[in-house]
Parts: structure tokens; sequence; C-alpha cells
């Protein structure tokens, strides 16, 4: 998330907003908007649906040329289901006037059963929980009587409803993991592939548009326009690169008056916004990088919505959002504290992130259900190979717990990594799945964003080596990792669309640049890369500065974009790019890298100061798989390594192939070094 | 331990610090030594000892008048032994000229059996495994039999060994607990009760031997006399203070030839070092104390020894000791790092901790008998109430497992704390008892030192708050409490001999040590002093400052210290004392503070600045217990506390009673405040 520095302007204006939004009627948007989930008309007729069932593009088709909803439509989520998932138990939400007081029965049933309906606290909502343990693909019929009213006679509405089978091997796909590299793009910045659909009816966030910007930069926080297209165009350069997955900030619909670029205010769980494209954009952004090897992880946000979301108007039960007493504390440590007030706890919890951002009330289990529901559906709708899941603590601990073990149950190797913004390792590993925590809480969630290991990388590049500073902070940290079920399945970033940019936190030092990144590229994490670095994008150092560290990709608005551009770079660009270039391509290829047992070294201050030395070895069932050193070197000066330390794993005179270099040797007793990383395959 | 900083100077001395010790001849001490265990004249006769048998007091008349040794005897450790323990093995060992190649059997065994002899690598030393299991008390006669060398004819030796019964209720002896207060003296600094054993023939360091003292302050390094007759003449003094333990730094001899007064460079694992005492006068202190209320923790070094101690000129076995190649790297991670080469762990334990403290190495199995036995040998004579370890984990990692669980087995109910000096709480919980360990590893040490929480203490109340210092470090640094089985049973400190005194690190400002001294006294930790803070004693704050750490208590060379000694003291001390013997005798009558749960309130720097709360809950199972609201104030200047906040604990209009300054009142809405500390009784 990014938008702690805007909480003041978003307290200050929140009024207004709250009057324009007030505005908007729920049902009711004007013809032109694209609604937020399927909807069908209200008059029982099978429509142009049934033509399509089965077939797993025409429900996109479908989306992009629905109708609008008019006062007797009924829409349903999710948008439609599979048979064959691991809970056979799914939960429809229906919205529509007065419907809460329907009753339903279904006709057509495939095998189905009704289990029941619940009621909404809004007249304008109906669950209704189906059991699809013997149910077959296919379309079914939901048939809902409406009672007699003042205004409308009693209705029977005939509401189609498609279950789907699953894409072979769905269950079982495999999500990113340590052969990985992964690539954050923020859509909206990152290159424009469709100029149309920048500025759309209805949505009110036009581009170039001031409001929240800073003084003197009025586009710092208004939409740019880029989109899935531009993503799309982007593809080859990224596979290029040495990219292996794609984690993209939220694509959903974001319909916000202002400051909605980000994505983080959605405001439809099933709908990408139009201005990055459509749900079969999508679909086939993450089909066509499948095919270049590259995956897609979805930027999920559980913890809280935009303002301008439907559901504010009408909220389906009247605890579906914490009341907006106050924002939340940020003192996350409340909900692992053995200690914390529970008062506290919830301060955390169910404060608003933002004026803008109504937070989730996750304990309403129909909410609960509903979100659970979306993230399975965009996982197999769509074919996703993880999910990053944005201020992951925020939100309530048994829905956490919940949410994370329903994913996993349905996708046994996929992989999630959780927002945790803390330098603490201890407060970190508590959410990691299999953590024993002492108060007998555990997740399934896989992975975390290793904050804590970011933090240290750059306070150990930046100081000056002493006994207690540089390099033996980045060892001692390594010791920690005794504190996670699972260390290698961290995520360990160079930085983010939150984070102040690399190449200017380290001084814009090349050398320092170089060393970072190399550390991150070859940690026993999952590596993760922001989009820019590999050209050293710049930013401002002290606080935030989201709309500067968010600025757009070289190449923004061009259609191509590849070898000739980077040649025309700036010197420092370009040695960046080769550099991280050279380091992904080898990465790919090293089994050592990816999952090779860590070793490293106590760096010697007195003996042999600014050096660190790592060691991976080759794991045993990859025949002729390689080991490899790696010395990570702060000396801009030559300087010479002892080698003896290592000698038990890599004997002197054993035949080395120096990576960066392309060199190979005999290894000497003492080793002449003048790279801020060296790497030694043997 | 203290010694970092002398490392340099101890070995830039060392050559002819050794060349010292190798003219002292191990067999052929001078007669008026008073040697390290048993000696028996080798003539197989039964002496003196004998009459002694059964009676608890004898010994240590026996040790106290025991002969010198002469070429032809042979010394037995432990000093005796004892009937009933939990584990019936017994492992004797005998020290004598050429006795490795003796045979041994049993006379008058008393239904022990012998299980077998082992020789020592150094023909001079026999090990002797008894089992006890159907032994009875009284006085055993080990047989010796010498074969004919070319020097001596054939010799039988007759030597009696003691198997007392134990003091009844010995196995369940309870250890200091939560209830207690910790209360730590250096003995040579704290009261010299007999200027007769001052200065001793035999031993070297000399009472101002300038020595290894820093230049201008010739006697901060040596020894000033103070001893366990002048700690016996404080026990009332103690005991008005409130204290309830004494953990003491090294009493057992250190006969080094400089830089002896610390205690930590053992010569004599057996014997109290004479310029302190005596074996039963430590006996007779701890009795004496156990009488008014105090119990006594014995300071314990199982990583190393004094360089003076007779093994080091006759090795019992080659691997006794750690080879001196280098001092430890105290890169402590090392043994609990995934990841690290064993080397650099190796180079962590067994590395000298300074030249004058040989390493020793506890994976020989004899020295691990050795050492536990030795410990349960001194708990069960002096009937003390626990140990603290020196530098924990510097020892074997196994053996370290074996200890505690050895300890344990035979004490139950006994505690013990390990000095684990690091700030990463992730680090320090490694070691305590019932953690569960990714490597399996896990020990049986109830506590360790905490100074994780010192550090984050010190920092707190020395910071300016804001949003993220001050108090909120506080409240964060105890939500780590999770990676503890047991964070009750860390000891919290205000300052030890090795940091610099709490006062002048609180930049002498009686606000701030008043509240860092109350959170330390009613944390939910087991509390720890250090002699003099109760008199705000000072030191300088950069750097190590042993000397001046550990200065001459008051009053130490006066016969009587009382009342009209503090009355004559400036106010600053007086201030000290006053409101540390207030908080201290509250804290006896306070199950909420010695076990009530504990519930904290995060601190809002925005609404109410350099405010912290903590409530501890009436224990439930105690009638009439209180409960108790803890506000730790940095305002000098009066200010107000909203008590809404804590209604769900304790409802306005409750009737409390504030602590400090024993007034009872209603409880208001809003709370004024003028102290660095408030407590509400209700």
């Amino acid at each position: 998330m990014g938008q702690l520095t805007l909480s003041a302007q978003c307290a200050a204006i929140h009024t207004s907003v709250r009057r324009r939004l007030c505005l908007t009627v729920f049902f009711g948007l004007s013809a032109a908007t694209s609604f937020a989930a399927l909807s069908v008309p209200m008059q029982g007729h099978e429509n142009a649906l049934n033509s399509n069932t089965l077939n797993p593009i025409s429900l996109s088709q479908v989306q992009q040329s629905r109708h609008s909803v008019t006062p007797n439509s009924v829409k349903i989520e999710p948008l439609n289901w599979w048979i064959g998932m691991q809970n056979p138990h799914l939960e429809l939400m229906l919205t529509g006037k007065d419907i809460a007081r329907g009753s339903l029965r279904l006709e057509n049933d495939l095998g189905a059963k009704l289990i029941e309906t619940i009621p909404g606290d809004s007249p304008n909502y109906l669950f209704v929980r189906l059991d699809l343990s013997t149910a077959s693909a296919g379309t079914l019929t939901l048939v809902l009587s409406l009672p007699k009213s003042a205004l409308n006679p009693a209705t029977e509405l005939r509401i189609p409803y498609e279950l789907r089978e699953r894409q072979p091997g769905s269950s079982e796909r495999q999500g990113y993991s340590n052969r990985d590299v992964m690539y954050l793009i923020t859509p909206d910045r990152f290159a424009n592939g469709d100029t149309a659909n920048d500025d759309l009816p209805g949505f009110d966030d036009k581009p170039n548009n001031p409001v929240y910007s800073e003084p003197g930069n009025s586009r710092d926080n208004a939409r740019h326009g880029g989109d899935l297209a531009g993503i799309e165009r982007r593809l080859d350069y990224l596979n290029d690169l040495g990219i292996t997955q794609l984690w993209i900030n939220p694509l959903l619909e974001n319909r916000q008056p202002a400051y909605s670029y980000h994505g983080y205010a959605i405001t439809d769980f099933y709908q990408i916004d139009a201005r990055f494209g459509s749900n079969s954009q999508y679909q086939a952004l993450v089909s066509n990088a499948g095919d270049k090897g590259l995956g897609v992880i979805m930027d999920v946000v559980l913890n809280h919505m935009g303002s301008g979301h439907p559901w504010m108007q009408d909220l389906p039960f009247n605890d579906w959002v914490n009341p907006k007493s106050q924002h939340t504390s940020h003192r996350r440590t409340a909900v692992q504290d053995p200690y914390a007030a529970p008062k506290d706890a919830a301060a955390f919890t169910d404060g608003w992130f933002v004026d803008s951002m109504p937070d989730l009330n996750q304990r309403n289990p129909h909410l609960a259900t509903y979100l659970i529901q979306n993230n399975l559906w965009w996982i197999e709708y769509a074919g996703l190979s993880g999910l990053r899941i944005d201020t992951w603590s925020y939100s309530d601990k048994d829905f956490l717990k919940a949410f994370s073990a329903a994913i996993m149950t349905e996708y046994p190797h996929f992989n999630m990594v959780g927002e945790e913004w803390s330098g603490n390792p201890a407060v970190v590993s508590y959410w990691q799945s299999g953590k024993q925590n002492p108060d007998g809480y555990q997740t399934s969630l896989p992975g975390l964003m290793d904050f804590p290991l970011y933090d240290v990388l750059l306070q150990t590049v930046n100081e000056e080596e002493s006994w207690g500073t540089g390099f033996i902070r980045l060892y001692e940290a390594l010791a920690n990792d005794l504190l996670y079920p699972n260390a290698q399945n961290l995520v360990l970033f160079e930085g983010n669309h939150d984070t102040n940019r690399l190449y200017s936190l380290l001084g814009r030092d090349m050398h320092k640049f170089k060393l970072a990144l190399a550390y991150v590229i070859l940690s026993n994490r999952v590596p993760q890369l922001f989009y820019g670095t590999e050209f050293a994008m710049q930013s401002p150092v002290e606080g935030r500065n989201d709309g500067a560290v968010r600025a757009d990709m070289p190449g923004f608005g061009k259609a191509a974009f590849g070898k000739s551009d980077i040649d025309a770079m700036a010197g420092e660009s370009k040695a960046a790019f080769e550099f991280i270039r050279a380091l992904l391509h080898f990465r790919k290829t090293s089994d050592a890298v990816h999952r090779g047992k860590l070793v490293h070294f106590v760096p010697q201050f007195e003996q042999q100061p600014g050096l660190y030395v790592q060691l991976r070895l080759a794991p045993d069932d990859v025949p002729g798989a390689k080991s490899l050193l790696i010395i990570y070197n702060k000396n801009k000066e030559p300087v010479s390594l002892e080698m003896g330390r290592f000698t038990d794993y890599l004997p002197l005179n054993t035949d080395v192939k120096s990576v960066l270099d392309n060199r190979r040797f005999s290894l000497p007793a003492t080793l002449n070094l003048s790279s801020p990383v060296t790497l030694l395959e043997f």
C-alpha cells in the first residue's frame, strides 16, 4: 500500500468526496458504465449467455458486451464457478432490488443442491449456498420468486448460472518458486499500449487529474494511461531481461473520484479496470505471458476497498465494513503481542487505512466467503501463478487463516506472498505457514515479503565496515532464518512501489548498486525487482515520493521497446541493464542459486575488510550441477582474498569459471578482486 | 564476562605470563597454599576424615585444615558425594603422580559398585566411575594398587571417600522466581569484612597490584579486599533494602598472577578463593542469608578457566583445553545459524576468551562430567537457589544441553540464568528450555539474561518520543516475548558488572533513572539490580570502564553500614535509595507484580505523548489480591491522562490506592501526573 502520506489530505477532503459519492445511486449507474458483475435482465429469460456455456472464452465476451444495470436486474457473484473444486460448497451473492424477500429454487440443477438462502441486512442482497458435490458442468437456473409488493406484482426470475469444467491440471498448478525472478509493474506507469482507454466516460479520475498531486507536479498522483496492452507489448522485453514472474499492482476497477492509478481502492472485485483493459484481456495476457515462460501474480487487497464501491451506498450487512471511527493505528504487533489490549488489536485491524479506503470486516462470514471465492475465481479464471497480498496483517486474523487455507487447499502447489511491513523477523515470521506460534495461531500463507532483510541489506551496503557494522549485519541477519519455517520462500526485493529507488538510496553509487542487486538476485530467497531498476531509475530518498518512485518506465508511450532504446541510454542506465540481465540469465541456469544449500562465512573485518563470502552447493540430485562461490566486495580499490577458509568446499587449484567475466582458471591461494561481486562456478 | 577490552593487553603480555605460570609446578605447590581439592596422604591410612563421616559440617572443617599436597598424595574430586541423587552414577577424578597405571577396587563399599576406571592421557589422572544405586551413606574406601616402577616399589593406597545423606527437601528446593529481586555483588568491591585475608602468601595478585590497571588509576584492576565476611555483614542492610536473592560474581579460587579480582579465571573449581574466605564460610553465608529470606545464586563459568589452573601444567586429556590458535570470534550467531560454516561455529566456541583464560573443551566427556558434577556439588553443598552461567553460548552446544538437563533433573524446581550477550531476542530465545528450534536443539536452561530488553529500555528512556521512537520501542519489544517459551523467567537488569552505570547512561537524570528502575523492578521478569545502583553510583558512559563500574560500594571498609550512613549521603544517592527501597518493599507484597497477567496499551504519541501504561491483573487464585495499573511518564511537567482507554479493566470511580505516595481516591476520568511512575492498586 502506498497511501499513508495522503491520509491527512484524504481526511481533509473527505466530506466533499462522500457527497459526490452519495450522488451516485447504486441501482441506476449511467448506461455507459461497465458494472461490477454479471448482470442478467430480471425477466427470467435465458439470454445470449447460454450459448456460451462451457466455452472458457465466452464469459468474458459476455462481460464486455453485457447490459447495463437496470432497476430490475440481479447480479451474481462469483461470475461463474467450476465443478471439481476441493470445497464443494459455493456461496452466491445476489444483488438486486428487494430480492432478500425472495424464495429460491433450482431448475435444471445439474446435480447441484440448494443448501440455504440467507438474506442480507439490506433488502437488496440474497446469499445462496449451493452444494456442488454431485454437480455436472453446464448452466443451471436459479428461479427466484419475489412476493407481491406495493409497487410490483409477484415476479419469478429465472437466472442462468454457469458451472464450468476446470482446465486440466488447474489444481496442481505450480506457483512461483525459487527458480523465478519477480518483476513488479505499476501498470499505469509501465507502458501505454492503448491510448483509447486513457479517458473513459464514467470514470472521474481523468488523466492528469491534479487532485491530490503535489504542488508543482500535477501529474504525480494522476493516471498516466499505462495498461494491459502496454504490458503485453513488453513481454518479449521482459523475457529477454530474464524475468519469469510479473507481479502487477492491482488491476481491478478503481472507480474513485481521484488518485486511483495505484489500484488499491477497488470498486469491483470481479472486473479489471476498463482503463487497464478487460477481464478477457487479462486472461489473454496471462496466457500469452505463460507461453513466453512468464507467470503472473495478482496483487490482492483483502483489507479494504475503494470508497466508490457500490457497497458503500448499500451495505449487504450492517457489519460489512468496520465503522469509520478512526484510521488504523498501524501498530501491527498488537495482533501478535501476548499482552496487547484487545482494543489495541482492533485499532490496528479495524481502523480505516485512509478515508478513501473503507476497512472491510472479514468477521462477517459472507464477506469472508466472498473474498475467498473471489480469489479462487481469479486464479482459476485467469490462470495465475501466485498472489501478492496487500496489507496482510491488517485483515482479521481468523479470516487470514481461513483465506490462506482455502487457497492452498484448492492449489496445494500454489504460492502467495503477504506484505507485512515490519523490519522485525519475529513479527514477519509469525504469519508464515508452518510457524509454531505460542498462541497456536497458524496460517497457510507460504511466503512473506522480506522487509527485515531488505532493511539490513540497505544499511549494510551504505555503512562503513567495522566490528559491528557493514557485512556483519547481513551475516547475522541470515541467522534469523531460524525463525521462519521456510525462509527460502520469502520474497526479497530491491524496491517496490512504496520504497524510494534503490539507486538513489545507495547514493547513485554503481558499485553499491550492483552489490545490492547481486545480493537480491542470488539470495536464498525469491528475488523481486521493481520496474525501472534495470535502468537505475532514481527518486528522492527522504520520506515518501510515490509519484517520483512510480515514474513512467522508459519507452512508456512507445509501441516497441528494445535494444536500440537501451543502446541510446545514458551510461549508468545501460550499465545497470547489462549487469542485471547478465545476472538474471546466469540465475536461470544455476540450480545452486535456485535451491543449493547455503553456507556463508563470517565477514572478517580485521583480516579481510569489506568482503563477504557465500557458497551455494550444487544440489545432490542434479547430475552435473555446479556449485557457486559468491564474493561480495565493498572495496573499490583492488583487494585480494585468501581462499584458505573455503577449501573444505572449494579446494585450491579447482577449475573454476568466473561467471560475470566468463574467465576459467585454476583457483589460486589468493584471489584478486575488483568487482562488487565475483561468482565462481565449480 | 568483562575481559573483552583487555584481550589486546593480555595478548601482549602473554609470553611473560606463561613463563611465570610455568614456574609453578603442579605437584609441589608451597605448603602454605590451600589446594584445589580433597587430598589424602598416599599411605592408605584412614585419617581424621573418617571421624567426620555423615556430619554435614565436617568436610569443610577438614578442607580448611587439610594437608598440603605432597608428591605422594592423591586428590579426589568431587570432594564428596551424596546418595539418593537422580543420577546414580558418579565419576571421580583422581589426581596423583603416575596413578593412571593403577588398578582400583572398593573396600567397605557401602553398596557402591565400581563400573570402570579410565586413565587420562596424562599418567597422573585416573577417572573412576561408580554406580551408587544401592549405596548407603558413610565412608567407603578406594584401594588403588600402583605397580612397581623404576623409582617406587609397588604400593597400595587406601583412600577414604564420603557418601553423605542429602539434606531433607534438597531435590525439591525452589529456585529463585518472579517473587524475587536479584542483587549482583562484585565481592572484591562490595565490603571488606576481613582485612586479614587481603594479602595472603601464595597469591601473587596483591592488593593494589598495578598490573593491567589503567594509567592514572593503579587500583582499578587490582584487588580491593572485599570478601564473604563483608557480604555477611551486609545481610541485614540488603534485607532491609528489599533484596531477596544475591548473585555474587565468582568466588572460586583465581590464583592468577594479576587481574584476578573479577573471579572469572578459576584455578580451583572446588575451592572458594581464600581472599574471599573458605568453603565453609560460603556455606554459612548461604545458610545465614537464607535465614533472612535471601537466596544465593552462584556465578558459574563453564567455558573457560584461569591460566593458573594446575591442569595447564598437566592436562588430564590432550583435548581437555581447546588449542590456543586464536581468540573466540565472539560471532555467536554461528552456533545457531542454519547456514554457518562449521569452522565459524568452532571459531566462536573453541577460541580462547583471553590469553589468561584457556578455553575448556567440554566435548571431552570426562571434563563435561567434571563440570556437571562440580555444579551439582556446589548446589548441594552450599544450598544454592540458582546459578548464573557466564558466557553461556561459548561452551559446546551438546554439553550445554547435557549440563542443563543434568542440573534440572536433580533439582526440578531450580532456576538458572544464562548470559547470552545479544540484543537479538531470536538469538537469546534459542537457548531457553522449551524452545522449539528448527534444528531440533533444546536445552533445559530455564532463563536467560534479557539483554534485548535492557538495550531497548535504555534507548527508550534516553530518546525523544515520536511515531517510531521512545515508548513505542518498549511496547513493541514486549511483543517479541512470543519468541520465548517463558519470558517471565528472563532476568531483566538495570546494569551489571559489564555495563556502564545506569544513572550515568541516563545522563544523571533522576526522572529517567527512576523510570527505568521502576520498569525493571515491576516488569514481568525476574528483576536484577547491580550493587550501588541504590545510591545512583556513576561511571563513564563510553566504552568499557570496568574499574569505575565496579567501584567500591559505599561503606566498603566499614564494619557496619545503615541508616546513618545513608542519611549522610548526597541528595541524589539518598533519593535513589528511598525510591528503590519503596519499590522493592511494595513489590514484595504484590502478587500482581509477581505473576499477574500483563496487559499493556499502545503508547499514543499524538494524543498522550510520553506516557505508557501497563496493567498487571490480580491472579485469580489469590483471594483479595490487588491489580495494578502502572503509568510510566517521561514528562517532567505535569500532564494528565484520559483514563477512558483502561475502563475495561479499571472502571472510573473505582477506589484506587496510589502506592508511591500512599494516597487513596476514586479514579477520575482524567488523572493528573507528575511522577516518572505512578502505581494505582485496585
